[in-house]
């Protein structure tokens, strides 16, 4: 039933294996190859090579990686800027080229921001292109997702198997690894995915949040194996966006230092000039949000702005910094670059060879001159000797740390500890009424105990989603070891932020909350979690009318319905402890696929023939007075009316009704069932069926059928105590008892 | 089938019969009283009062009202300093009583806006109670609505019918006038649906930009016939909020110089301390937004401070004002005045008792002192006279520019044109196959022609949703007058501005667009829309899989069910011309039920059979071989799938078969058609039905029954060709003539 997380769990676990048994691996002959002389690298005079293969890193491979990283912001010698230029040439022409060849996508961006990402890909950020889930790498985020083809052209040249010449020919074609908008469970390398503007920064938000939880939680003043960047750039249209406005805020005030942001100010939007709908002062409202702020006026060409700033930025500890690139949309195309026409579509033939003219391109398309292809090889060996490198600190910080170790392994590999699903509490029908929220919070409690990766909160709410994690104290700037999260009101952000936090490591397992209507604010995000495979866990609570006197603004009616027509993602609604306790244990299991609880803000009774088991088959009956699968009748219902149909078959079954009640927590599960299961439950005979859910109907009609009622709220809801409304809009046993009537 | 605006409607008549018919009216004798002597205005030491009842305003009315606006930011007598405590401390008291009955609400911001509610509803704002829909008030929006005490109690005190003091005593009980968030369609004097936070501000924004827009249409350099602020308080939740950045940014871009916002600082959040997750500089923010910033520290006691404020926001004319209010949630509770525990809460009856001896108030619940009552009651006058002056003016205008006039008149109206609908566009199977977004903008083009009070634009997807008015320019800071507005990637923030822009007027008709899939980022406002009866048209283009090459972060899925689901919306998918014109008729009659037009990216043939009229009903029969409403099967598609079932039932009737095929458009429009119309499309006996729609298949069982079968996506989509798509996934002819072989 549950995806597991098996591809990331093998790839994280081989990561790690390459260079611990690095004469079976293909990769392994990698170790001796040489870095090449023109490394852009001012302080390595000659050639560093590895002079041994060893499953341990040497020294000399230490050393290596250390040069590579603190030579990331040093300039290249001026002899080298022709190659450079080369190099950043043909990004261009790879984006170019592909999106000619497609007919379809953005090859603007790609051409304005090479500068930048040539300068992040081949000078500055660490990575492992033959392991692009190396723990410690830095992590790079497209938030502007339409120019794509600048991160598969960076992919491509630093040697990542996932985008290859092919790949780049395939782009936006069916089934190929270069789709239209980065999207991370196609391409490895690729974080996140992106393409829904401001999604991607503040993802960049929740990867730096991991990056600095994990460190402060993990490192030793010996022993610093959490420690790397995240880069991202964004564009104007991500600006324009109040997600990431949302995102910026809870950044600057956390003090994410390792957070550096590229901001491709280029004044183009699609419908043309920013001028018609963006004038506002970018770089000021930054520093108001607590950024440290640098503005590289020559985006183009200004190698070593660029290089200055990203020094800057590093050198800055405290404060996100925002980069204001000034650049050229397009640049090199001589006849549309500056334009919104070169922002969504090919240049046409005649344009790309102008273009070429224009810069002097004699190639073919596709292709990677020999000198640059040379130039980016060193990255390989290179990558594989920052992973060594990493691979024996943290062999040496487990025989010093060998807990911390443990439950650090746990969580970047996602390898639960065993038996972790025994913490859940459970109940009995003698167990004090409560709320769903309130078992929520037990169940929270509980497994923060047994699951390191867990954290998260709630959008400034954490007193009525009942989420604070009552061991730990808050994750601020100060305390950033702590695990409770304060999102403030930012619910869009604080869905991607924790998308980020999913993405970053597999055993991250990000929790978040508000009030399930507030679904509403955040739906894009939550939709990327599903689409990018992000195990978020939504606590959503006040699930219904049941909230009472905050009124219909409070009151999801439709949501339910909307979730559930959502793919890949699970819409459990949990009736009682022992629900509330299966759906977390669901959710905990699905690292690939989101999971949001509706959870009640009023009591609920602990309900006999409830189950964790129950809950993991989506659907299952919680009482029958029927026998030989033949009730006069099923009554279905969800969360809190549950205890509606249970009531109400009571009273059926006074009158000698054979009744049969069903909790139907998760459609999603439930149709994973197999055919013999789900007709054990839902007999095709029985047509005599009633559902009682206190939210649409839409939907209901699938679990019914023609001849069977659906008992629900098809209107806005309404303010007045919770009683009141239920009764008022006919959500009762009486109802439920009258439709069974009418329809057996 | 199209719900009129009939009540808003009327009440926009009544509130310029008033003044004409007098006599006749049962509020005319309001026009004698006399305005009381403490009325708070330092020039008018004696009572002015009516010495007419005339038909037309005498010129001593408009004197009045000219001294009653003018004064509006003058300061009060120090002797009228003790009466003006009385009043805000009634506010106060109004507030806690009422939250106290309810046991439910939040009183601690109306213990700390009261000052600023005070002066704003006394002294500032020009509001007639006796007509909350007179044109030119001032429009009052609080967004931190769950505040709403202050309002109810404001709007108390002012003497708006529709809240008496029965209505505060009903506070949040079933069917009240005073719900637990400002709600327009239950409480004339609220102009919008608050609470979910940031709508409001957004909403102003709107509110302001419909003000500002109609004043550069209308208004003469002799005859100012529109002239009203807009004022907005807002909390931290809603500056925390994304979608409030959206739009202040926008009110900046714009230079909306009559919108003043108040921003009650009181440094208090639900979870606690705003330190815990709101750190950044609002100030500085709004300053690189454009606006003009105030601070007010003293917003409990500085009444002058406020005042002076006001004055200073209103002489500046190009841009929009926050006033920074620095307040004491709970002011006057003396042991949970500043906490997080007065904002949700009844203070609990010690805690009254305390806040009573503490602001020395000796009085029962709900009682209003009677110097306080006779202070206030100057302004039903007062407020007569404004809307006397005004129509006085607007007869004026009438006579010297009737055209304009006429139509001003019909968008304060709500009153459309006479046969405006004849210019909608028609087609014919022979015209050229375009995509329905194309179609769409041939609509608005037409429309734009006869419907004075149609504006909108696109969120930076102009060019892409095909929604430019070719005769107009852009509504832009020096051209207010122009009906082509550029929101910026601002979705969310553009929906709630569309919202504020339908609810300023009854003929006002916003549309705004972006991709189909964004609407996620602007759910919550699309829902506000059909909660609170805002009849804007939802242009929504690339509406499936058929966008292609972007990718499934780009192609929708669950989004038409998840509208199909909300209440009192309408979702249309045209699948032609005369479809698109039949939706936009819908659309265009429906004002207090948005719509939501889903379009196809892709080019699709103009389709024999369909119609306008058909759409009216929302599923219609395009072609039909059978006889006596016998057909052997039914095949049911909805906008670029249409063709697809069309396609079908021409191969399957080729076999002999006797098909139906059936545009299903608007679901909502089918449901509410008589039991004999539906059985005339789908008759009960025939259960082999096969519905086409590239979405997911979520809901569809309740058309095409248990026998039936539905095609579609249940999954996310792909990033290639549209028509490699539909292939790859199954969107075919040959895919529905199969099924409904299987079925029939």
């Amino acid at each position: 039933m549950a995806s597991s997380s098996s591809l990331t769990l093998s790839q994280a676990i081989l990561s790690r294996s390459i260079p611990r048994h690095g004469s079976s691996n293909p990769q392994s002959h990698l170790a001796s190859i040489s870095l090449p002389t023109f490394s852009g690298l001012k302080s390595t005079p000659t050639t560093v090579s590895r002079r041994r293969s060893s499953s341990i890193p040497s020294s000399s491979t230490r050393r290596q990686s250390q040069v590579l990283a603190s030579a990331a912001v040093e300039t290249l010698e001026k002899t080298d800027t022709a190659l450079l230029e080369k190099s950043i040439n043909t990004i261009r022409f790879l984006a170019v080229d592909a999106v000619e060849k497609a007919n379809s996508g953005h090859p603007g961006l790609p051409m304005g921001c090479a500068p930048m990402g040539h300068i992040l890909y081949d000078e500055v950020m660490k990575y492992n292109p033959k392991n692009p889930y190396w723990f410690n790498r830095d992590r790079f985020v497209l938030s502007a997702g339409h120019g794509c083809m600048l991160q598969y052209a960076l992919l491509h040249l630093a040697g990542f198997d996932s985008v290859k010449e092919e790949d780049l020919k395939q782009f936006r074609q069916w089934e190929s690894r270069t789709p239209g908008h980065p999207e991370n469970f196609e391409t490895p390398g690729v974080e996140v995915t992106t393409g829904p503007l401001g999604q991607g920064v503040a993802n960049a938000v929740g990867l730096a949040l991991a990056e600095a939880h994990l460190a402060a939680r993990y490192n030793k003043p010996d022993a610093e194996i959490v420690d790397h960047y995240t880069y991202v750039i964004l564009g104007d249209g991500c600006q324009m966006e109040g997600i990431s406005n949302e995102a910026c805020s809870l950044a600057g005030h956390w003090g994410l230092g390792k957070l550096i942001a590229f901001y491709d100010d280029n004044h183009i939007s699609i419908d043309g000039d920013t001028e018609i709908a963006f004038t506002e002062t970018v770089d000021t409202r930054f520093e108001a949000l607590g950024w440290h702020v640098i503005w590289v006026k020559n985006g183009n060409t200004g190698y070593d702005e660029i290089r200055a700033a990203i020094k800057e930025a590093k050198a800055v500890k405290d404060k996100p910094t925002l980069i204001k690139v000034t650049t050229t949309i397009g640049f090199g195309s001589p006849n549309k670059a500056n334009s919104y026409s070169v922002h969504g579509s090919a240049l046409g033939a005649k344009e790309v060879e102008a273009t070429r003219q224009n810069l002097r391109w004699p190639y073919e398309p596709f292709h990677v001159p020999e000198d640059v292809k040379k130039h980016w090889s060193r990255h390989v060996p290179g990558g594989a000797a920052f992973e060594a490198e990493w691979n024996a600190k943290f062999a040496e910080y487990e025989k010093k740390y060998p807990e911390e170790a443990a439950e650090f392994k746990s969580i970047i590999t996602g390898e639960p500890t065993a038996g972790w699903e025994k913490a859940l509490p459970t109940y009995t029908p003698e167990s004090p009424a409560d709320s769903t929220r309130n078992l929520s919070q037990q169940n929270l409690n509980a497994l923060v105990k047994v699951l390191p990766g867990l954290l998260g909160g709630s959008a400034d709410l954490a007193s009525s989603n009942m989420t604070l994690l009552k061991m730990y104290g808050d994750f601020q700037k100060k305390t950033p070891e702590e695990r409770n999260v304060r999102f403030g009101v930012r619910e869009h952000g604080m869905g991607a932020i924790c998308n980020g936090i999913a993405l970053h490591s597999p055993g991250l397992i990000p929790y978040c909350a508000t009030f399930f209507v507030f679904t509403d604010y955040m739906r894009a995000a939550i939709r990327i979690s599903a689409l990018s495979e992000a195990g978020v866990i939504y606590v959503m609570t006040h699930d219904s009318i049941g909230l009472g006197e905050d009124g219909p603004t409070h009151q999801p009616i439709e949501h339910l319905a909307s979730f559930r027509a959502m793919p890949n993602i699970l819409m459990l609604r949990p009736a009682d402890g022992n629900e509330t306790a299966g759906s977390y244990k669901v959710a905990v299991l699905n690292r690939k696929r989101p999971s949001i609880l509706a959870l009640s803000r009023q009591k609920l009774p602990q309900l006999p023939g409830t189950s964790t088991e129950g809950v993991e088959k989506g659907g299952y009956i919680i009482s029958d007075n029927s026998s030989g699968n033949k009730p006069e009748v099923i009554l279905i219902g969800t969360g809190s009316e549950l205890e509606i149909a249970a009531k109400a078959a009571d009273e059926l079954r006074k009158e000698g009704k054979a009744v049969r009640v069903v909790s139907l927590v998760s459609w999603e599960l439930f149709d994973e069932q197999s055919a013999d299961y789900k007709e054990s439950v839902f007999p095709a005979s029985v047509t005599a069926r009633v559902s009682i859910e206190a939210g649409t109907t839409f939907g209901w009609e699938k679990i019914v059928g023609p001849k069977g009622k659906a008992i629900g709220i098809d209107r806005f809801g309404a303010s007045a105590p919770a009683g009141k409304i239920y009764k008022e809009f006919g959500i009762t046993a009486e109802a439920v008892v009258a439709a069974a009537k009418s329809v057996s």
